[in-house]
């Protein structure tokens, strides 16, 4: 709960309105995290759900491709990445597919990450474990997503040791067409599970729910994300902007 | 050629590894320009050929869409403008063809111009009015692109008078798949003739050829452009990185 603390001791030195967007997510981030440094050549891979996968062409497997990468944060942020660090020449890849829960990463986790190899791996991953119980589409709960998370990552450590790990919280805007209050108090029991599985595997964790909260002093809720829980345009470059805190530079 | 003097200037302080990317970027945009100031819902279209189209989905006309505004500099850029002035509620178009050379924006102006009514109008036109004519595709000239041009941009200006103006310079390659130095300098011309066009019509000129010629002292030309004409992830992220330092905050 450090980062969480912190933030929102920064955003009350002024008005709501005094800071800017790019504040909003620098606060975000607590200054004293471990960033996470890129080495020459290195692989990064990004994973999760619809708003990873954003649309991406999945029968294309090479890395640094923008229909491969889809129109999402990932995108956005690989972009970023291959323009700043231009000379460690990287290579990045999305393996987001819509729908998925924790469970279904486990299923493909062989193909999709560990013969990757990646040496970054970022996961976004929850909403769906939520919303589909919530729906009365999947009997999994909470204790489920905690376990699965706790053991795909006990796996990817023992495949891949030096795997420089960094875990999304999962988010959902309220006020929207698909998520109302109702999602609240329990789909923060998710999120507090996903920041638990950052804390015992010694990850990097992002705290999307306290950005997307602090962007709507900006605009509403559904300039972010229409429907709650997928991004727009504006709402991917939020998550992309705040996943660059996170790289050493 | 006052900014492409101060560029070199600039790029002389220190030796070539000195500048980062966002000094390059910054240090090819004279400090003196007039910077586009945005109102609130304002509408920006991005006009062009191949490299502003980037495979965007040509049946979607709303704005703010991410499939319409392709893969290219334009979404990129989009991102950014959507999340960095997210109270403005901007509108943003693109409406870039592949191929296209200036007398075939001019086919097609009323539709995918002047009816868009933009306040801010980005256009990036002139390699395949080279590249075209040195193929042997197409007769027309440097002058037929220098008139074309100047008669396009005085149409918009009648029909739009109090539109904000982005001229870019097109831009090459060399040591790439489709680009050797035989394209210049007659290339150079097409290039003039451009920023004739922006100093005629009190356009804001984007140097585009500095800024990529400068970025190859990170990495080769191929990783910014693999054929010398259509940029790679990165070197879409170069540009919009560049496109954003015109814009006032």
């Amino acid at each position: 709960m450090n980062s969480r603390r912190r933030f929102i001791k920064h955003a009350a030195v002024g008005s709501a309105m005094a800071l800017s967007l790019p504040d909003i997510v620098a606060a975000a981030i607590p200054n004293n995290i471990a960033k996470v440094r890129l080495r020459q050549e290195a692989t990064i891979l990004f994973q999760g759900d619809s708003i990873t996968d954003a649309g991406r062409n999945r029968d294309i497997k090479e890395p640094n491709n923008s229909s491969a990468l889809g129109r999402g944060y990932a995108f956005l942020a690989a972009a970023e990445l291959l323009h700043n660090f231009a000379s460690l020449k990287l290579n990045i890849h999305n393996r987001g597919i819509s729908g998925n829960k924790v469970y279904q990463l486990a299923e493909r986790w062989e193909e999709d990450c560990l013969k990757i190899k990646p040496d970054v791996l970022s996961i976004l991953i929850g909403v769906n474990d939520y919303w589909h119980k919530r729906n009365g589409n999947y009997d999994g709960t909470v204790a489920t997503y905690r376990n699965d998370y706790m053991a795909l990552i006990e796996r990817t450590k023992k495949a891949l040791p030096n795997v420089t790990l960094i875990i999304c919280e999962p988010f959902a805007i309220p006020g929207t067409k698909a998520v109302d209050n109702t999602w609240f108090p329990e789909f923060n029991e998710y999120q507090t599970a996903a920041r638990e599985v950052a804390d015992r595997f010694d990850a990097v964790f992002i705290p999307f729910q306290s950005v997307f909260d602090k962007a709507m002093e900006k605009a509403p809720g559904d300039y972010w994300a229409p429907d709650g829980v997928h991004p727009s345009i504006a709402g991917a470059q939020l998550m992309a902007t705040t996943w660059m805190q996170i790289v050493a530079r």
